[in-house]
């Protein structure tokens, strides 16, 4: 059987700077929200006219942040605790023999403006910079399935962690709420779904993590099950 | 932005063996089910491992019956009469940039057997042979939505078409069911979709349609919104 070749239809632009951050569903973290903007020749009016009827939208998209060809029959879902092996056709895992991703987004409004199509949506779990390769309409009678068994993936994961925030990444964080709304509430979303990898979960450690939101460096630490966030940086200076 | 080459790592059989005769979303036509083959060398029983405890999985497809590279930024739906145009990111349309299909198939059986593994689907929109590039468990929590919006295609195609069999047709079927059971009603199942072009739904005339289904090629005639199968031949003598 032939080979296919697929060039990107678009780009999307979100928070998550690197994969370490990404949320492993979408919807978990509700305000990383995200940005898709067509690529030429894709970026035409027409080619999205009559989208803003449909409430949500399948993105089809490229894993690009791991290596290719490096798939393995079984992974360990983190879900599972990041121990027990799951055939990689029975797992959402980013490593996979096409390198293909499917995610279902909420669209909020479709902006064509100077020549360029942005669809802005609700939460997404995509890297910054993703390469989109399809859209298409999400229909609520085909597509959704309520009462599907899930296996371990049934239910959305569980206990959220406590975050606390340093009075100086309070601080930090306040002064750049004018130009980044509800950095504060989605920086808590983020940490308190436990970004840590899946094996480190549960183990006590006064270990310093760090992780790219925006153009930010978040560093923060976990004791207890409460997350203490305990800096924010901005990464490169206003233009 | 880089191109991605994807490789199929499975093939579906399917009774449709022409586009003609699919319907237009799985699940119209029930006896119309599916099996994915899994290629080498991904045919390993451990890929597959716990995929048995997901009622559904995603088949991520390609679209290899369309010629390539002849997109327009406009499509003509099936379930606007095929008179008005939408944008192609906002249907479904087979003729897109990428040539992906994304189908919900109900995952009744894995089985693994003399080295081959075999998933037995329920209903299925895709024709025989079909490349397949990606299997995915069905996530009920994240991939459900069932009441998003979903424009034009809202609800379920409405009205069946009554299907009748000349008695020419009846004991022909009859004959194979041994071979194929639920042939009768399978065949019922295809029909009463109105499977003509959409531009010509609607119309009178006495012309007579065929089309491929298995090994057969079955000939019908539409008047009044009722369908007449008029014929039910084997293509190919039995080997």
């Amino acid at each position: 059987m032939n080979d296919l070749t697929l060039s990107p239809i678009a780009i999307i632009h979100t928070p998550y700077k690197e994969k370490f951050s990404v949320p492993r569903q979408p919807n978990l973290v509700e305000d990383g929200v995200g940005i898709v903007e067509l690529l030429p020749p894709y970026n035409s009016p027409e080619a999205v006219r009559g989208l803003e009827q449909f409430s949500h939208l399948w993105l089809i998209f490229q894993f690009d942040q791991i290596q290719q060809g490096k798939w393995q029959p079984t992974v360990r879902p983190p879900r599972l605790g990041g121990n027990q092996r799951v055939g990689v056709f029975a797992s959402r895992a980013t490593h996979r023999p096409n390198p293909l991703g499917l995610s279902k987004v909420e669209l909020r409004q479709v902006e064509c403006i100077n020549g360029n199509i942005f669809l802005h949506l609700g939460a997404v779990d995509l890297v910054d910079g993703t390469p989109i390769f399809d859209i298409k309409p999400y229909i609520a009678y085909a597509d959704s399935e309520p009462n599907a068994q899930s296996s371990f993936a049934q239910e959305k994961l569980p206990v959220k962690l406590t975050v606390e925030f340093t009075e100086q990444a309070k601080s930090a964080v306040k002064k750049r709420e004018e130009k980044r709304p509800h950095l504060s509430r989605f920086i808590r979303q983020v940490l308190e779904q436990d970004p840590r990898p899946a094996y480190q979960q549960g183990k006590p450690s006064d270990r310093i993590y760090g992780m790219s939101l925006y153009e930010f460096n978040v560093k923060w630490r976990i004791k207890a099950g409460t997350v203490n966030c305990v800096e924010v940086i901005e990464i490169e200076k206003d233009k």
